[in-house]
């Protein structure tokens, strides 16, 4: 539930649960800055569209930023077309 | 340059050079999915608002997903205030 009541930071809460990388839209992260003195994680979900806030701590969320930078794509990239 | 001529992946180019934590308004990272087979990590500038794709697979962006992710807020947290 990211809108916080205070528009200091947009997280309230942050959730240490392991999130699906395929159930992802988006991953934002927000450095912290004078309105905000955290760093935030917000992911959107895909099917659901909502909106939940991770802990930047917790090794769930530094393996979810490893996995989704890591995913290759499963065909081979365009330029290298099967003959 | 994010916007790419087809409505397909975000980013048409993507850089490989490092970027400073503290010149980041926010880092987007965008799962592939059936619109764009690649992973897309987008950066927005503070200061020029500009959007940068940046390349997932480098060190500089690893490292730079790392640093985001680690940064400590230099003030001791608001409940423990100093007495």
């Amino acid at each position: 539930m990211p809108l916080s009541r205070s528009t200091r930071c947009a997280c309230i809460t942050r959730s240490d649960q392991p999130v699906n990388p395929r159930s992802l839209e988006k991953l934002e992260v927000i450095p912290r800055s004078p309105s905000c003195p955290h760093v935030e994680i917000i992911v959107t979900m895909k099917k659901s569209k909502k909106q939940k806030c991770l802990n930047p701590e917790s090794k769930t969320t530094k393996n979810l930023l490893k996995a989704l930078s890591k995913e290759r794509s499963k065909r081979s990239p365009q330029t290298q077309r099967k003959a």
